[in-house]
């Protein structure tokens, strides 16, 4: 079966980088050599049928990923198909599935059927599941359940897998030296620091990490190394506890590449403004420009209801300072399961941030869009302005609401200062 | 009467800056070399009675300001005083009444009235409107009339009153020597400019600065030196006409300070991420370090609806490298008046934004609160969060409207991290 990396090493550029760097205009060979030397990963299981594949990382534009699925109090599976046609009608470049609640496996399958763009997952989750099912306590979870449950992710065709290998005995104890006010915030972290705690034994997804790297390799399923020990607040925001486990993930990182498996890094989580820089130089430094996943950043503690805002404005941030992909944040965070509104609002937003980035960054096509925009704003060009919209819907909902027509906005008036001098400073 | 920065020149601290420094936590000796040197603006017209006067300026919190006022198409003072009524709730530092329909004066002077926060107005609005009144073109504009107007607005009350000083003949040139997408955007600068254009005379507000100097000292109200070039998109930001201007407004804040009026920059408008931060240091440097008080920064132009995301995003960057003062950003920028609803999230996001930037600059109270946070929510305390919490309003009907009680998150339910490992990494 088709292996990207594999392919890339060979210097044979693969279907799906051929029509990635198309859709992106970037250099074929420029982007081959990114796959080759694992600064860009491209998110396509070689069981994925009838899909998009997506390239993540150097040279690209910043994607966004959406988290749906279930939680034991809410496992309704066509609310989650909801939420996936939300997404992707929004816009989102991926989705993960991160369900804990009802059959997770069929709930997997109908979503990998429906996706159209990769589709995540977090197989933990699974093996706590059905190790709570059965012997009541995540402590108890057999290592080869958690490995057979990974195969089985990817024959069903998932495209990339968080794995926390860099929570260890040593990363752990580096965090509780160190003391912190939110603990672990990472589900799976949790998992994995409670089984290593109670168990006094070595994280088998890192003490097995070969096993997993033989998986991965046969289905070409990219594994995003998680971020099990991310901050979460912004007290406790590039403590000792994380740049452990990043400088582990960066080891890890580079063995994965060695051994033609595709990889993303995860990062933080809680950071405030002024430590963003800092995160992603060294997330670039010690993994060797390998694809940066972040989820947020959020930039403030305070904010629950606008967390998709703080997370917006810490992604932009992330994503100009070299982050590749952004994972949404929704209102609902750190409230609730979101809702399919909330879905929509938290693809719109982040795909916002890396829009932003992308400007910033001097992505060619995305200062074009705004340009275009601009055009059409200047000569208020109403249907004009609809087509070069991140959400065009809302700007005509918005001016229904309020009874405006075609050529006129309620906000200045007839004091409209693109209507006092319409000409006189046109760009030549 | 009273003004503060001649009181400052004297080393003299007044009740206002005794007030300020004790509410934010900084030294008076401190504050008060600030306001002598122009660094900080105290905004208190020593006619405006029974209200909070704010400090603006170096090592002070980031404030926010709220526009309100009424166009020719929707002049209802009652909405008005809805949206004030926002606006304070929602925790603006100020407003300013743009309004250009109804009886002027009347609304004003009810805002001024109710206000109990700073007000600031835009004269030049007044002065078009009355002019369109009576002679149908705003290029008939009286100086002497604009004057008397910035007089009233200073007897009546006014704060900080925005002045386009640095739209005259040459920086007008300037720009379109270099062309640009959307020309003006400034209501008040494209007014000027065509008077300027079309009358071959400089702009009354630069001719007869001394003039408008002693209006200003006399009310001790703060000049807030308007960018009428600002930049309209991404494309045309950070170009020689704004720059130009800039200048222009950096030597004109020197003659205020040394003429005992207080007085800030108002800056841009639209700006990708990359240039904001030389947008910072250029004006602190150029103005001698005056308060730099900002319209977003908007980081896309391709976002209307969202808007006040785009602006949080481009306050929160410019804040951490040093603006002052926020100017709220509506969801309805660019596509109409805002509604009540549409202040409330204007005023809250652009808080979260300046509260982020608060954190960043290492603002020990802004810190404090985001530790208490954290600590309530890692007791997953509801009570405690809604008290900390920017918007609690907000997660209340969120979670009133999931049908959520006290002790449960839906987000995670039994998988929640911080139940499972609930103390081992607590804080030492």
């Amino acid at each position: 079966m088709k292996n990207q990396i594999v392919e890339a090493q060979k210097n044979k550029p693969t279907e799906e980088m051929i029509r990635i760097a198309q859709e992106e205009g970037v250099d074929i060979n420029v982007l081959c050599s990114y796959v080759a030397s694992g600064k860009v990963a491209i998110l396509a299981n070689n069981r994925h049928k009838n899909f998009t594949p997506k390239g993540i990382g150097k040279g690209l534009s910043v994607k966004v990923n959406a988290n749906i699925g279930t939680s034991p109090e809410k496992a309704d599976i066509k609310l989650e198909m909801e939420k996936l046609e939300m997404a992707k009608k929004a816009g989102a470049d991926t989705v993960m599935d991160l369900s804990t609640g009802g059959d997770l496996r069929e709930i997997r399958k109908t979503i990998i059927e429906h996706a159209e763009i990769p589709v995540g997952t977090v197989p933990i989750y699974e093996a706590a599941v059905e190790t709570v099912k059965k012997r009541k306590t995540i402590t108890k979870m057999d290592p080869d359940e958690l490995f057979d449950i990974i195969e089985r992710n990817g024959e069903d065709g998932v495209d990339f897998i968080t794995v926390h290998c860099g929570v260890t005995i040593k990363s752990i104890e580096r965090l509780r030296e160190q003391g912190r006010i939110t603990g672990i915030v990472s589900r799976g972290g949790a998992f994995l620091a409670e089984w290593i705690i109670i168990n006094k034994k070595e994280n088998p997804l890192y003490e097995q990490y070969d096993r997993l790297l033989a998986i991965a390799k046969k289905y070409d399923m990219t594994l995003s190394l998680g971020d099990g020990l991310r901050p979460g607040c912004i007290a406790d925001a590039t403590d000792r506890g994380q740049i452990e486990e990043l400088i582990i993930l960066g080891e890890l990182c580079s063995k994965a590449i060695e051994n033609g498996v595709q990889v993303m890094i995860e990062g933080p989580g809680h950071v405030p403004i002024n430590q963003i820089e800092t995160n992603i130089v060294l997330q670039k430094r010690l993994c060797n420009e390998a694809p940066f996943y972040v989820l947020g950043p959020i930039v403030t503690d305070i904010a629950p209801g606008y967390d998709h805002i703080t997370s917006a404005i810490g992604g932009a941030i992330a994503a100009y300072y070299g982050a590749d992909f952004l994972c949404y944040v929704t209102p609902s965070e750190h409230l609730g399961l979101p809702s399919p509104q909330d879905v929509r609002d938290g693809v719109i937003v982040t795909k916002i941030a890396a829009h932003a980035a992308d400007i910033a960054r001097g992505n060619k096509r995305a200062l074009k869009m705004d340009e275009e925009m601009s055009k059409f704003r200047k000569a208020l060009d109403w249907e004009g302005q609809f087509k070069c919209a991140i959400d065009p819907e809302k700007i005509k909902e918005f001016r229904k609401g309020r009874g405006l027509h075609d050529d006129v906005c309620s906000m200045c008036g007839e004091y409209c200062s693109m209507k006092i001098i319409k000409d006189y400073f046109q760009k030549k």
